[in-house]
């Protein structure tokens, strides 16, 4: 494994690149200080990547760990016998990596299945080799294709001029390229419409302002960082036409989970007459979930509030509370955006129709 | 100037102590890693006390100051006119410690005037060094009573068993004791009132966490600390019943300049159905301001957001927006307490009625 230099500016900041024979791999850890790609050469690296949070994100997570595979075999040497037991090992090793994020898996059984229907199909092991590269092209490749889509659809809700505030970071650093939430910005870029983006920094983690403002400058999009506090007040000042963020899961009836402090924007832009958007890809929509009551909320360490950057801000001893999500309640969601277009409320039939 | 060792638990912290013949003056800086009591035994070591902020609060300032001109003539050796004169330039030199703080400036000038009419009553040197302690005691006197009354006042509107949410740091290390918006929490402890109180961690400065959580835990309160982004999901948990927080400057229809935050926060408290109370002296109360709309918003500097930790946490050269309060207006607030009583809206004749 070895760096590479950052990126210039003005750049779509990509978390992962495939290059000839190697992954080229954002390090997050070190953003917003310093952008440095990894070079990953093997599967053992990438393993180490997802678990050491280099990489984040499920979609990201996802393609790093189809591309991991790949470098376990390029240039393999023996029958397709050989090969395909090499495919589910280095995949089974590769999903120890991380043991929550269902993108992973997900992308780890489509390279075993694909690894099989080849060899089935009478493949030399040099093309199923050939073939495995393209398929987890094509997953890095089908996921920005679903985001590029997302964005479209969202960028017809804002005009130029518009602020738009987002929370957390549903960005190109989570995903193959463009995020969810920030697509349209990006895409506004590319069309030369003006928006002015506001970043919430995201307590506790500051996703908002380690990642979010981080990658939307890198790219040269108008962004202006605040902290969770101040969005009331940016809102009141009339700076504010839309909010857009993304979401962890979707429940049936449109309920949305996403991170802590999604429900106190949502409320806000509601006092403040300014539609909440959410973004997100089908995958994301969870109709097995009746509604937000049902989607457990994760409660993470207090250490993340009390020593969240290395320095004590909270008395020790005292209580804290770390919720890392929290539920909107859909008749405080405007529209849900997807690969599909569009869905308004109420939500518990259309959003059943977009699986049809 | 020399250090003593923390408090015990279950003690109200107070910001500053006179003893026999010093200041006894609790080093804010070092809140919430060490309870360190400094011993200030001349002006100077006062007047950089304030410069440095180790004591911070403009009541608390004030009151340091009135000390800081004792220090400098207990056990005077010379006549009447020549104590006078120490006395003056002792003040003239304390106000030059900070700029702004318009409660040191009162203090000073009380002091002053005290000096000159003690005089004039043909006290002897050791007589007036004697009635100035006292009257420096009187100034700390005085604001303990104020938030004595304040905290009074607040606590008919709570109940055993409710959750309280409050915002920034109106505490007791701001005043002589007690502080305005936490006095109903020491008061409530006092009487055996059961009180939850949720301290929101008040970014950017963090004086929600460092001191608000701090002076309530140390003192006993039951205080649990969130996230600013936490509030409006902790309240539409149900687990919060009122809001109270402080001020730096009423106008005379009621609006409220504080911390930025606070207007979200009473933005949240509405469209929960929660009460927002406001607790301020009289002195905090501004006639000659008509509205919100003509208190000017402090912008802080942008690295109080980007590295408020030590650490870097936002990218080089983003844009970032820092206002240091935001304005509450006057339909959001349910009543405002002062050391005379509580006031409901609408504000502008009821104010004008407290000051005649």
């Amino acid at each position: 494994m070895s760096t590479e230099q950052g990126t210039n500016k003005s750049e779509v900041l990509q978390s992962l690149r495939w290059s000839e024979d190697y992954l080229s791999l954002l390090d997050q850890r070190l953003l917003p200080e310093e952008t440095v790609y990894l070079r990953l050469t093997t599967p053992a690296e990438v393993w180490e990547a997802i678990r050491e949070l280099k990489v984040r994100g499920a979609p990201a997570i996802g393609i790093a760990a189809a591309y991991g595979v790949v470098l376990g075999i390029l240039g393999f040497q023996g029958n397709v016998e050989q090969l395909a037991e090499k495919v589910v090992s280095h995949a089974e090793y590769l999903a120890t990596s991380r043991p929550t994020a269902v993108n992973l898996f997900w992308a780890l059984d489509r390279m075993k299945a694909r690894a099989q229907s080849f060899a089935e199909a009478g493949l030399t092991a040099e093309e199923i080799v050939q073939a495995l590269l393209e398929e987890a092209k094509q997953i890095h490749a089908e996921d920005e294709q679903t985001n590029r889509l997302i964005g479209e659809h969202a960028l017809t809700l804002f005009s130029d001029g518009m602020g738009v505030l987002t929370h957390c970071n549903a960005g190109g650093l989570a995903t193959a390229k463009y995020g969810t939430a920030l697509a349209p910005f990006y895409l506004a870029l590319e069309q030369g419409i003006q928006l002015k983006v506001f970043a919430d920094e995201t307590r506790p983690v500051l996703q908002g302002a380690r990642l979010t403002a981080f990658e939307l400058y890198q790219a040269g999009v108008d962004v202006t960082l605040i902290t969770d506090s101040m969005a009331g007040h940016v809102m009141s000042k009339g700076w504010v036409q839309a909010v857009i963020v993304g979401t962890d899961r979707v429940a049936a009836n449109g309920d949305v989970a996403n991170k802590i402090g999604t429900y106190s924007v949502a409320v806000l832009a509601k006092a403040h007459n300014i539609p909440f958007y959410v973004a997100c890809p089908l995958s994301t929509i969870d109709l097995s979930t009746p509604t937000g009551a049902d989607i457990p909320i994760e409660e993470r360490h207090p250490d993340e509030i009390a020593l969240g950057f290395g320095k004590r801000t909270a008395p020790l001893g005292v209580s804290i509370y770390n919720p890392a999500f929290d539920i909107t309640p859909n008749e405080l969601v405007t529209a849900i955006i997807t690969e599909k277009g569009i869905v308004k409320g109420p939500y518990a039939e259309k959003l059943k129709q977009l699986f049809k």
